[in-house]
Parts: structure tokens; sequence; C-alpha cells
């Protein structure tokens, strides 16, 4: 992903700088202004603890339109109890001032270790040369300020034109864990200089998480943290407001393409991850049934070591879907595919399947596990990747 | 475990030989005879890919009373269709004929690897000369006769009185995996002389297997081939049928004892496991609610991995409580101990809790963690183990 081109976008001028909160030699306090008249949607993480930031970030964007916003590494300022949401309060108001907008203008955002306050003095130190150091240019400095045990900033843009005006989406994230899964947040800010009117901005940053943050699956644990935010600076082509619109369906399109670029950027750098695994379910009752069944697939040790191991064990496939939380399921109209190679219809092993087919799809770094349900039309799909590492040997040792 | 004594169980004799079926030189064919008249009831997996041998032996069991069951390890005749289900009925028959009684008094059970039916021939040799080796004191050799991927043999025995009566329960057990999750099947054949009504005995075995098997948590995934079975062979002590009585009362809390016993080593031989640990749940609103809160934190590998490192991260507790799937949560009511140190008060970090102390506990290669919700007398219990081995050294390594 850092080979991949970024455009700035208009109204989004971003800093990054190395503050000392937590570690020296580090960017870890990131600031993002947008313009005035900018529209931010926001989705947030669903676990009920909710650190101090996340829920400072929830109630400033009920409150007024947003024109910061900081992040910081090192801390996630998350069951800090009334302290640290004190501290929060306290750094979105020294940015505020250092920058003439009221506090609730600016969204807070951490990550980093549970249960520690952090320290004010880097925020101190470091709000005005973050605020100095603002450029349109920033993204990629961004982009590494936001890491944690991330090994690589994560970068995403596309340029569309719409009725004659160059639109541009830029966006970066952070890692959710798996492996590595110490941190645990997934931070991702999306930026275009459209104009998209607010209703359909927070509809769409709900869809569009729905397509991509969310069809990402790790440990199957949520971070206190995550938030995806949209930004639209508005500085660029005509006001988008019908949903149903080709302007709107266009920049739908390029906007989830960002996400997507994002979403799947954090598996592949999910630490010790040899394979990038896309689960697709097809054939169920619903789409929910669908989505259930492929994260059950996507969530089990059991497959995720077979995949690392390279082994066709479509007994571990079997198995996730015949325990996946649906009400319904016939086990004999059960087919899955490893990529091309079908290896299970009518719930058994396929006729014309060998362990060499399934042995040389295992060992692509790249896997589409496709299973149809054959008893609907409800679709569903997840990204994953394996479980990798000496432990797993024991698994991977399986079946010679 | 294996140092354990354990007692015959009068009208249950055992045997385990070298069949060859997958492997030479392991015990892979147990045959245990149990007396005429004996009750049996068992429990199977929920997992709706069912292996053959559970889908016969649920039939069979239904259908008359068992005068044997037949364990293979090696495979497990699991998706292997028609095909495998028609060997399955095979076995039985051989056996059957062999031993003079009905073919559907035989119930099998296997455990192996998946999608591959197993070769004829070794039960075809093996069956007569188990039959031949069928003891009262075959108990030993049985529980290694079901291991597959386990380090040790799992017996767990018990003696009453009751009524002036000695009673006896001996039971064994095969593992569920974790970080060994190859052959993730748990298999359990418990065995007491006493005389128990089947109705009586059908509701234990169920109530029995929730407060045990159904209680360890190991990956989340359930197995094709799970089940536990409950043999009162009724050659000692009078008939139990009264579930309210005191000998009733009695004998339940021996055989819990056993079912526990044999659980919880489940748990300790799990590969690579370092830390045993019981996680208990109170205060939910209800009982189910409770057993859900503890299943995910039993089931986090970021709680677990914290577990390995001795990393008292109480972040990542509270984190899975808040992604529990429950109704009603109300954060700043929760309470965290770990053993008799508190760490959690009202959603935050505890004002006498002390890394030190944390650290102090979290050493300890059996641990407690208890969450109280407080808001109702809802309880729950769950016992896992850590996620170790070379790849969570990256976690361990966390905050650092």
């Amino acid at each position: 992903m850092t080979q991949t081109q970024w455009f700035p976008v208009a109204g989004v001028k971003l800093a990054a700088i190395e503050a000392g909160i937590k570690k020296a030699n580090r960017k870890d306090l990131v600031v993002i202004e947008v313009a005035e008249g900018s529209r931010v949607a926001g989705v947030f993480t669903t676990n009920r603890f909710q650190a101090a930031p996340v829920r400072v970030a929830r109630r400033n964007l009920a409150e007024t339109a947003p024109r910061y916003l900081m992040i910081n590494t090192g801390y996630a300022n998350a069951g800090t109890g009334d302290k640290g949401f004190a501290y929060c309060e306290e750094t979105c108001l020294l940015l505020s001032e250092l920058a003439h907008c009221p506090p609730a203008a600016v969204l807070p955002f951490s990550t980093g270790v549970i249960g520690q306050a952090f320290p004010m003095k880097p925020f101190e130190d470091g709000l005005p040369l973050a605020l100095d150091a603002l450029d349109e240019h920033g993204w990629g400095r961004a982009a590494e300020g936001i890491m944690t045990t991330d090994t690589v900033p994560k970068v995403a843009s596309r340029r569309i034109e719409l009725d004659g005006d160059t639109i541009t989406i830029t966006g970066i994230a952070k890692g959710a864990g798996m492996i590595k899964p110490n941190m645990a947040t997934m931070l991702g800010f999306i930026a275009t200089d459209a104009k998209v009117a607010q209703p359909l901005l927070n509809q769409w940053v709900k869809s569009l998480a729905d397509r991509s943050f969310n069809r990402i699956t790790v440990d199957g644990d949520t971070s206190t943290n995550d938030a995806c935010m949209l930004i639209a600076s508005g500085q660029a082509g005509e006001e988008i407001s019908d949903a149903d619109g080709r302007p709107a369906a266009l920049l739908h399109q390029a906007l989830e393409a960002v996400f997507v670029d994002l979403a799947q950027a954090l598996i592949r750098d999910a630490e010790g991850a040899t394979k990038f695994v896309s689960i697709e379910v097809s054939g169920a009752d619903s789409d929910q049934d669908a989505q259930a069944v492929a994260e059950t697939i996507g969530h089990s040790p059991l497959v995720k070591t077979a995949l690392f191991a390279s082994d066709p064990n479509w007994g571990r496939i079997l198995a996730a879907v015949g325990r996946a939380p649906i009400e319904h399921l016939e086990v004999e109209k059960v087919s899955v595919w490893l990529d091309d190679v079908q290896i299970v219809a009518e719930g058994g092993v396929a006729d014309s399947y060998t362990e060499e087919q399934g042995a040389r799809v295992m060992a692509r770094p790249d896997i589409t596990i496709r299973v149809d349900l054959g008893t609907g039309d409800g679709r569903g799909q997840v990204w994953t990747c394996d479980f990798s590492y000496d432990y797993v040997k024991i698994n991977a040792e399986y079946r010679t």
C-alpha cells in the first residue's frame, strides 16, 4: 500500500509529529484539519466498554460541525474512568484554544494500551507544532502517525470524474490485530472533496463500513476504540443529496473501492499472515444467515490453521458451517469450493475432488473459499487470513 | 490423571487393542461391554454435520438397550457420505455377530481424520481379539486406546456409600483440542454400578455434561464426533428413580465429581497450555447471560494471550465483557477479580489495584477470573487455558 499513489483532498490538511507520548522518535500525534463547511460522519465500536475518546467524539459529533480530528497512539485512554475522560476533554480544549474553534469541534481518537491515562505534556508541547505542520500533502505521514503494531502505513486513493468535476477520495487506516492483537484498534479516516448532504453521508459511512471494515475478521475481539470517519469537504462538484441519482452511485462506488482497499490492507498486514482469504457464502435463506456462516468459518482456528498449513482439510470448513448460528441448514445441500476446485458436493466430499487439486489451490497466497448453502439467495462475505507461526506447526503436521 | 487410582465397575468390561486402523503399534480399537440390564444414556455433538457413528449411535440407542460400545481412533468417519454410514453399520454388525447380540445393541464412536472412510480389515481382525481381552480392569488401557493427540490417558473414579451399599463410578475421556485442535473430538465414557432409572439417567447425562464438558472451552469449534455416554450397570444398590431423594443427590454429586475431573483433565492436557483458568461470572440477569459472558472471555484470544504472558491486562477482560452477546449490561457496575485481587471496580481500574498485585496473581499456574456484573443473581462458569507458544511471544512482549 505504501507504493500506492494518493491524491490530496481539497479542504483537508494533515500533520503527524513526534510528540513523545509513549516512546521517543516515532510519529504518535496526528491532527487532521477539515475546512469550514465540511461534513463528517462516523461509525464507532459496538463494544459496550467505550474508550473516553469514543464517548467524547460521539458527543462532539452530535453537537457541532467538526473542524479537527486528533489521533494519538501509545495510550488508548480506555478503562481510565473519569480521569481519562477529563484528560481527553482537556486535549480537545487545548487544540480548540490554539485553533480558535469550539472544543466540541475537535474529535479525539486514541489507540494503544488500555487502562492508563496518557500524559498531558506531549499534547501541550506537540499540538502547536502539529498545527504549524498542517499540509494537504500530509496523508502519508498521517498514515504513519496512526500506526501501532502495523508494519506498513495504509493509504488508498481514487479520482473520478463526476459531471465534469474531478472528485478525489483519499483515506488512511490502521490495523486490527490478529496474531498480533495487541492494540486491536481499527481506525479509518477517509476524506473526499465532494459535497455530500449530511443525511446521505451518515447513511453511507454505515453502509460503506459494512461492506469493508465489518467484513474483515481477525480474532473475533472488538476494540474499545474502533472508529471510522468519513469526511466530505465540499470543495468540488455539486451537492449530492439524492441517494438514487447517478452521481451518488458513482461516488459511492469510488468510496467503496477506497474503503475496501484499506480494509483488505489491514488483513494483509496482520503479522504472520501468510495468506489472504476471501470467504464467500451464497444460497443462504438471508444475507444475514450467509454473513453468519462466513464469519463462523472466518473465526474458526481450525480452518485458519489448515490454511496456514496449506492443508485442504475441508472437514474443518464443513464443521464450521455446521455450527454456524443460523436456524435452517440442510447439510446435504451444501457445496464448497476452494477457488475453482469443488471440494464438497451435497454435504460430502465431491466425487471429482482429489487431494492434489486441493493442495495445489491451498498453496496459493490468495484463496477464495466459496460456500453455497443451496436453500436461498442470501449472500455474505468475509476477508480474513490464516493462523500462522511456530505454534501452528503442530497443526500443520496433522495428517503427515 | 494417570496416577489416579480407579476402581473397576461391576458389570462393565473393557478392552483396548492394536488393530492397526491407521498406524501400527498403538491402541486404536476399544470395546466396552456392559452387562445385560445396564442402562445407557448419552449426549452428542450439536454440530449439524454429524459423523456417521454419531448418527448410528443415536439411532441404535433409541432402538434397544446397548450391550457394547465400540470406539476407534485414526478416522472420524465424518463427511464420508453413504459409504461411511454403511461401513459404520458393517462394524456394528461384525461385533454383534461375534458377540451374539442385535446390531442395534452396539454403539459406535470414531475419532480422527475427517473425510476418509476407515478400512474394514482391522475391525474384522481386531474385534475377536478385543472380545477375548474384555476385562473389568481394562479402564486404564481403554483410556489409552481412545487417545488421539492427548498426551496422557484420562481416568477418574469415585466410591461412595449409599444406604450401606458401595457404589463405584469410573470414567474415561479423550481430549478436545485447542492449540492442538487436530481431532477436536471430545469423547467421554462414564460408568457406575448403581441402578438408575432410565428417565433419570437421560436427564442426568445432560445436566452432568452441562456442568462439566460443556463448561470447558478451547477454540470455539465443535466437533462432528463429540459424544459423552453415561452407563449404569445396575449391579449395586437399590434402584434410584426419585431425582429429589437423598440417594439420587449423593450419587449425582459423585458423578459430577467424576465428570468435572475428566473435563478439567482435558483442559490441563491442551497442548502448550501453561495455565488452568477458571472463569466465574456472577451478578448477571440470568444464568444464561452469565454463561454467555464467561464464554466470551474464555474464547477471547486477547485474554488468553495475556494469560500466557502473565500480563494482568485487565482491559482485555473488560473488552470481552463489553462485546458479550447479552441484552443488558451496565458497565459501571462491573467488577473483576484475579483470584483474590480486585482489578476492576465500577467498570474501571480499582483504586486499590497495583500492577505488582496483578503480576503476582498472573504468574500462578491456576488462576480464577471472577466477574460480577452487578445487576442480578445469574451465575456461569467456564474452564479454559491460555494461548501459548512462540507465536504468542509477540503478544507477550506487549507493554514491555
